[in-house]
């Protein structure tokens, strides 16, 4: 539903549409309805690759163009992994597809007359229109700043690969600024603490791939310069909360053992260049501020005019259909949507079901509602130690840290990135994380 | 020699000098002297690797943290390798020494006195000064411009690693905006050319990387797209002069046997943000212009006062002894300096061998005058193709080809790198080149 549009417009763009399309569409294609999926992560990417190529002439819209393994995506920040060891390129998937992928945003809907205007990821301002007969949104979500001061800023995400390459240099610089003369013991110490903001898999994880960073690299390439790191874990509520409380408690104590790392409890109420301030007042003085928390509307889906949730989130039926749609075509799924009868997690593992039901329901193998089974939970805590919590079997430690990495070595998406992983994990047992500081 | 000096800040400076040095030296360091090594290529590492640690106490100064093994850099902005695939942290080598490395630029030298000024790469004006007993120098050069306008502005160097990341980003940016609505015709012809400068083995194994990628992946992913893909190569002289006449010619018969690859004899006179103009007037529109042609002085070069060539590289006597040092302790390699007598083309192989000699002199072990002996020179030019030449044997084609890749095997300078650079080589084979556009 678009807000400002000139009638002129409208002509022209529903033309040059309808011109785009008849100059893609080949005879063979004709009979075939037209699918845009919205977005390359979990759920819009299991869309495509189950979707029946034979009964939709599949379009894909998407900034990015590669699928990412995000529960990886922590172990990319130290170089436990490497960047491309947890990508996949989608057009992998959609296979000589040329005209079927569009490396750009989705900017507005009309969805009564069913056309989707873009713009190009690639040169900002090339807007152009896109008719569907039927589109799957599945573009996520952005971390929610709560309206902190200096979050932009100062703090760093970790969404995207691009994310986990900063943090790295980052991580990197400072190690090796501390080092340098000048730098008194004070901005040594700044430099060297970082901190996290938001006690979920996330935040947690790369709390522990950092950990062990430091342990086992920065101790052995740096002296004694690693004994002044300090990591900081900021938690407003409790940290991993939704896992079972005997796992919480396990990774609590266990985070807690640790020496120069530390758990607060607080809400931060300001990011600055120098450090955080928390709610009470006082300032934790650091040289890096990763926040992961919470989830916030992506502004496509901001504009988009249909019922929404409190977090921004748009509703949808239990099939995944838009409440708010009326011409039965448009559906929802992922981070950006919630199921109104049916609220998930903002998971990975939430997305890929909704994606997989998805797919079926499209390609007319099932009439049910979508189910969530919930397979389980793992997160790593560092040190060769993970949680991990299937239906009635709850593991710690050392076993579930071997079951955390052969589940995520078994749900890799290409034989690719099943040869590239287990090789760098190897790698890194070998002979240490690389430390190259790559622009 | 410094040019501007206040008396107030060299006695400053010279005190801090000894401050700094009293707090780095304990007592077993105290006999030792101080060699201060400038640079991390393949010069200046190959002397930190060799050099008797127990005979100088060594200090890195660098802004790079890393080796980087350049033969192969041309095949990462493709993705035929990855980039940390052929980088080797600078750390891993000095092992524990964490205040003898600075990740830093040198920005002023004092002979007489024996002090280098560093300006850190990491916070832009925080400057120190360091003493030392010897200095090597060894910083690389700067590709020339020739003073061709725009060339800065809208040309892609290939020296380092960021520079290959760049490139394979608009390689990938170029091949998918050619791709989208309303880009007509020219304008994505104009996308899909890519323009070299330069025909020296940096240009031509670019080249040939990028029309294996166009090959072998854009036709797979793109469908047709590859059609439009057209490189032009653009070289003054000759292109591989350094080479044996009946290789060149081989190399240049194979090049020109090629489908929309192009040779052309000229020189570039402007370089616009759609094009480049040759000498004659003519404007050639293109999507990317590399730029690798010949060598000019970084600006600490530039500064120093000693006697140059006509490159503006520093001269040595025989020994890599800088003439105009009367203390007999600065020495010089590599492609930022020119040996008076013995004149040698810019390679990794000539500075790797001037390393190793300068570090036997160093260690006190030869007397001797450097003397080259080249060990041969290969190339590769696309297509499981490469040209070898070493003494008396000549080599083209595939088995040159086979040769190249084992060869630069042996060559890398860890078992880490051993390890991955087959292993990319296999996944390329096996999967494709990734294709993956990351910021």
């Amino acid at each position: 539903m678009r807000v400002i549009l000139h009638t002129k417009q409208i002509i022209f763009q529903q033309s040059f549409s309808t011109l785009w399309k008849r100059t893609l569409t080949t005879d063979s294609e004709a009979k075939r309805e037209r699918l845009i999926i919205l977005g390359s992560g979990w759920g819009s990417y299991r869309v495509l690759r189950d979707i029946d190529k034979k009964k939709y002439d599949v379009v894909v819209v998407t900034p990015r163009n590669h699928f990412l393994f995000t529960p990886l995506l922590a172990s990319t920040t130290v170089g436990t992994l490497e960047f491309r060891s947890i990508i996949e390129p989608v057009r992998n998937t959609i296979f000589r597809q040329t005209d079927h992928f569009h490396l750009s945003y989705a900017t507005a809907l009309d969805m009564e007359k069913k056309i989707l205007t873009c713009e190009s990821a690639l040169r900002p301002g090339l807007m152009y229109d896109l008719n569907y007969d039927k589109l799957v949104i599945g573009i996520g979500a952005l971390s929610n700043t709560f309206n902190v001061p200096g979050v932009y800023e100062h703090a760093f995400f970790l969404k995207e690969v691009a994310d986990a390459r900063k943090i790295r240099n980052r991580i990197l610089t400072n190690i090796e600024l501390s080092t340098q003369p000048k730098i008194d013991a004070e901005e040594g110490k700044r430099l060297l603490h970082f901190v996290i903001v938001g006690g979920g898999p996330t935040g947690v994880e790369f709390g522990a791939e950092l950990y062990d960073f430091v342990k086992e690299d920065v101790a052995r390439l740096y002296k004694q310069k690693h004994l002044d790191v300090n990591v900081t874990l900021i938690e407003s509520n409790q940290i991993l909360s939704s896992f079972d409380e005997r796992l919480r408690k396990y990774a609590e104590k266990k985070i807690k053992q640790r020496d120069r790392f530390k758990l607060i409890q607080s809400a931060v109420t300001e990011v600055t260049e120098k450090g955080v301030r928390l709610k009470d007042g006082e300032f934790l003085p650091c040289g890096m501020v990763v926040w992961s928390t919470g989830v916030a509307p992506r502004p496509f889906i901001r504009k988009l005019d249909v019922p929404k949730n409190k977090q921004g989130q748009i509703l949808t039926d239990n099939h995944l259909h838009v409440i708010g749609d009326t011409t039965g075509s448009v559906f929802a799924l992922g981070d950006c949507a919630d199921i109104e009868k049916l609220p998930l997690p903002c998971t990975a593992q939430v997305a890929e079901r909704e994606g997989k039901y998805l797919a079926k329901k499209l390609n007319g193998k099932t009439d049910n509602e979508f189910k969530y089974i919930n397979m389980g939970m793992m997160t790593y805590i560092g040190r060769y130690q993970a949680l991990t919590e299937v239906t009635k079997v709850k593991m710690q430690g050392v076993p579930s840290w071997l079951l955390w990495r052969s589940a995520y070595l078994t749900r890799l998406g290409s034989w690719r990135l099943r040869m590239q992983v287990p090789l760098d994990w190897t790698k890194t047992l070998l002979y240490g994380r690389d430390t190259s500081r790559v622009e």
